[in-house]
């Protein structure tokens, strides 16, 4: 579906027309120019040499203090989709199961298909507030369960999950000794105060990466936090895949964690104000949707929709969304990414509510 | 081993003791300017997106022109290694056996063993010009062989593949249906002319990297030729572990490709004087070893030597070198890095060379 939709934005775009990509969780903004020149001055001090696949040690250090861990817990990954990967590559067996809170993240249905795994998926609904029932999750779990993926705030209906369903499932997940991978890559900019797993009892792992927090998608850069017995599995696995992440990528990434503050700060006004706007926008029209809690998404539903056909109707006004079947059972729904910039959002919210009027 | 050895580089250096790295297989050469130039060019204009996991186009396109073959065929990797990793990953199911002529880099062994895969090494050898035996190959392969390695040039021995032998395995894998993979990563600044495997029948797997050739070993880019059937496999694999190489580090591979000319020109001119000059310097010594026929190394034996031994006690005279175990059976030979600065070099191989007089 995803394919047909871009197929059809590529041909209209050839044809000249503007289309407003709500469809892609990339940052309009750019990557701060500090963290750009960081790269070039690192690059020109030669830090352009085979390195330590665990990642820089004063990379590994700045992220250990910010998270109140040992550098030994941290490994660097390309990306926070590499550290998916490798977790579940390295704790999975063809055959185990995992469970995932839907709506969710394609990339987690992808990589335990290509790994023979079963994924069990726990509904959970607009109307129950998104909130994750744990009832739900204990009749999931078989003696082939190896791991639960909590992504938090989430993909696509940015909410922040409530702090007791976390707890719940962590007692749960350690009474039966299975491991939680929390992807935690829009925390940073959460527009609400929200804990990690690291805040929790149990020894389970957490993914970060410096995509969206910092608008550096393109770079290729996020980590993994663990205990040290399993970060020395990533390490290993790095060793012989990846050899390392760039050194000069790497000094870019410590120079946006210098520069986190004011970054944060910008970035999570930015969309706030989007995210204020499209609650506004979107308030007077048929659609259903909880405010969004952290960037950049808003998942609405509309009662008795197509969202797949909606998708191809909205493309001929000029926006582009992606259909809710790509997150789940979801055909009601459909996920709106404001990731463009603000005058696209609003022309693209208006054009959306419009079409729900 | 390479380990302990490592640990005591670190230990003599922190003593202040001054280390010839003849252990190390990058470059002591820097990325040419131009090369960084480019890629901060590419980060100033925005190239920090994600993109295609199969590569940016005109990379792509501009490898197909070099190689003689489609874009299609073309895919972008993180370094060379991951794409040994994926084509291994690919094609080989736990219980399957590769077969390597050895002396052999260590990786596709930590690759094999964490995919359960079985590998069969053919010894070569230095007073048969390291050729190898095609009866040995033959004797070795099972119902569970699914895939020949070939490193041509070769690490740690530096020599290229005698055509004819090439050509007798690339016939007998065609008729058995196995495939080879060709790593090919030294080939471009290979002192002598040499094939490709592309160059041969058959739907086989070449490997390539912009590493050695520019210097540029830890911006990881490199890239496999297959046929599109198995592209669309990379692709598919990149598409949920890595996303992508970044951009910019495309534009610069790709800036790479435009100056290849000079650099290759300047790059292998460097390599082929301190290959000469070890051949100088290690002829009149009691070490037999093959005239180097591509960059970096040169693997010499010498008659009853223990070169883990040795190793330790080169280091005490301020040498670091490779023992011969860490690429297969062969303990009386150890590998020399030609990729420390010209007078280090020297000097290196001169207390090389009164170790064995």
């Amino acid at each position: 579906m995803l394919y047909e939709i871009n197929e059809k934005i590529i041909r209209l775009e050839r044809k000249g027309r503007k289309i407003i990509k709500f469809n892609l969780g990339d940052p309009d903004q750019q990557t701060p120019m500090e963290i750009i020149e960081a790269a070039f001055e690192a690059m020109k001090k030669g830090k352009t040499k085979y390195s330590s696949a665990a990642g820089e040690e004063e990379l590994r250090e700045a992220l250990a203090e910010t998270h109140g861990v040992d550098a030994d817990n941290i490994v660097i990954t390309p990306g926070s989709k590499w550290a998916v990967f490798a977790v579940m590559y390295l704790l999975l067996d063809k055959g185990d199961n995992i469970i995932i809170p839907s709506p969710h993240w394609t990339a987690y249905d992808l990589i335990a298909k290509r790994l023979g795994v079963d994924v069990k998926l726990i509904k959970t609904r607009l109307e129950s507030n998104w909130e994750v029932n744990i009832q739900d999750l204990k009749a999931l779990i078989t003696d082939k369960t190896k791991l639960i993926i909590l992504n938090n705030p989430n993909n696509p209906t940015s909410k922040v999950m409530d702090e007791r369903v976390v707890e719940e499932i962590v007692n749960f997940a350690n009474e039966r000794g299975i491991k939680i991978l929390s992807d935690e890559v829009y925390a940073d900019i959460s527009f609400v105060k929200m804990k990690s797993l690291l805040d929790y009892e149990g020894d389970h792992i957490v993914v970060k990466s410096f995509s969206k927090t910092f608008a550096m998608t393109g770079w290729r850069v996020g980590y993994v936090i663990a205990d040290k017995a399993f970060t020395d599995k990533i390490i290993k696995l790095n060793q012989i895949t990846l050899t390392n992440v760039p050194v000069f990528i790497q000094k870019a990434a410590l120079k946006a964690l210098e520069l986190q503050q004011q970054i944060v700060k910008s970035m999570r006004e930015l969309y706030k104000k989007r995210a204020n706007l499209a609650y506004k926008i979107l308030s007077g029209t048929k659609l259903k949707f909880t405010r969004p809690e952290a960037p950049f998404y808003v998942f609405p539903k509309s009662e008795g929709l197509n969202s797949e056909k909606l998708s191809f109707n909205l493309l001929d006004k000029g926006v582009a969304v992606v259909p809710g079947t790509s997150f789940g059972d979801y055909i009601e729904h459909f996920r709106i990414s404001l990731t463009v910039p603000d005058d696209e959002v609003e022309l693209g919210l208006k054009i959306i509510a419009e079409a729900f009027k």
